[in-house]
């Protein structure tokens, strides 16, 4: 650091001053150091500096979850992709934990409590996950991502919005003259299973047909299929479906293809999400687009303030429709 | 410390050498210096630690390629799922890097060379990588993901058996009395594009038909797709085709339909990866099975050797062929 401050003309408080991203130095002496830095070959070593900082630049990417379903699922990727690029941006690390055993939560806790993180973006999705019960009660920096399924937790979320999502599409579907409109809804201990299918509540009301909700049981394409082939059984004269989300639509388009109903001529069907899957189905599926590229910008936005101790609220980011040939 | 040493029974050094995971520990002391630590609520200051081990305890898992397409592909993803969970085993980290701009390959080398993580998994499949250059000249512990492009590198690889399988796929199109096998094949700057091909032609070799092989210009659905309608036009009388990756395969499966052949009827249909969306086509498609978690757990196996100083050789690993509906 002598070196540096030598070769900058600048002394090495000032030099220490600008590697801890202090406020009053001149912008003049910042550039010298750091023109210095890249002249010595200067690395500044992070575990001296989080000695002093008690910062460690890095945070934890904590998906509580089965883990297959996720990682199978385009949403997690994408979110996952612009954190990791965010947080490089501002010369921050991703760490990747997953939680889905109780050891691997006993291990994220530990890892956290021990200072080698300075805050948690979470991906967890079902009610009564314990590991959110502990962050929240641990009172870390930790941002969720999507609404938390547990009302009871004080950690600020960032989120798109499920329901109005759901009304948008639903209110487009009878816009189109159908009367028959059913739904695929997701899990009832998840957000998305509850706030998606309460959208589609909202614009159909009394008009939701007989044995026209069918739950799925998880967010996978399987999963959709069956609902689907379940909604065929029970409610055979649908003339359109909301299912919610891109891959359990990809399910829901094979069982109507196997059961020999033409989309979008004979059942419409609109997805949520607008994964990279939804322009590939045939057709091409129309659906809600979720900003994920925005959800995780601001994640990380609302961790960064908790970390430095000021207010933060919970987001919810609006979706948009996009038409394809489903629907 | 002196707390836990003070409850367990046992010196202040032996607490620092069942911390710093040393040899010469007797089971009974390293049994109470854990129930000790958990006892007196001690969490181990990796800052402070690392000072004194050189060590980080992560790993980073270094990304060197156009981002969407990587994170699209299901095989990058069990790989992703497989390394954080393996490691989190040993008790280590992930931390997940992109590189695929200069500045990012930048802040890529500085994080490495400064001591942040003991080593790198590397997924690098394009020939003329800058960043896999670069780390190799820096002696730094890598292990690559598939056989490196650039053939004058030195990092130790853990690849799945491409060439193999290739030759295992194409033996059994042609065992099912095909005569007219084409391929659409991966780009020709990536390992997968090269040995795949090279196994389709061991077992053809002359009897590769007439404009027989497409290159496909990435690995995505739309290049699948595109590729398979050059095919069709070019030589229409094919009777099967051997398609390079699973996503391709997706795309092939697309175009052929479009075209009113039959899959199997009129056209045996093989892939390559067994990934998640192989039994979700239609027909199901058969494959070339990866077997990722072994791949996964190797390249941590080959980066501890590397990391500890020992000697590492790389490792190619056998594939398998999977029947479904296809061919």
């Amino acid at each position: 650091m002598e070196d540096v401050a030598e070769v900058a003309g600048v002394s090495r408080g000032t030099v220490s001053r600008v590697l801890n991203g202090a406020f009053h130095v001149s912008p003049e002496s910042q550039a010298a150091v750091r023109a210095a830095m890249r002249e010595t070959g200067y690395v500044v070593n992070q575990s001296a500096r989080s000695l002093v900082t008690r910062r460690s630049g890095a945070v934890a990417f904590v998906l509580s979850e089965p883990q297959d379903r996720l990682f199978e699922d385009p949403v997690f990727n994408v979110l996952l992709r612009a954190c990791t690029q965010i947080l490089a941006e501002d010369d921050s690390s991703l760490v990747l934990m997953l939680a889905s055993t109780p050891q691997e939560r006993t291990r994220v806790m530990r890892f956290v409590q021990g200072g080698h993180v300075d805050g948690v973006l979470l991906v967890s999705t079902h009610t009564g996950d314990p590991l959110a019960t502990e962050l929240d009660a641990a009172g870390l920096p930790v941002v969720v991502c999507g609404r938390p399924p547990d009302a009871g937790l004080r950690m600020p979320y960032v989120a798109a919005d499920d329901r109005g999502g759901a009304r948008l599409i639903t209110q487009y579907l009878l816009d189109q003259g159908r009367h028959r409109i059913a739904t695929v809804a997701g899990p009832d201990d998840t957000a998305g299973g509850v706030e998606r299918l309460a959208g589609y509540r909202d614009v159909l009301g009394a008009r939701v047909p007989d044995r026209g909700v069918v739950r799925a049981t998880d967010f996978s394409i399987a999963a959709g299929h069956a609902a689907m082939a379940a909604l065929l059984a029970g409610c055979p004269d649908l003339d359109a479906v909301f299912v919610a989300s891109d891959l359990l639509a990809v399910g829901a388009l094979e069982a109507l293809h196997a059961a020999g109903r033409r989309v979008p001529d004979d059942v419409l069907v609109g997805g949520f999400d607008d994964s990279a899957i939804a322009p590939a189905t045939r057709p091409p599926l129309t659906t809600v687009r979720q900003p994920l590229a925005q959800v995780a910008a601001e994640m990380v936005e609302v961790l960064r303030q908790l970390i430095d101790g000021r207010p933060a609220s919970s987001r919810v980011l609006p979706t948009t429709l996009v038409r394809r040939g489903s629907a």
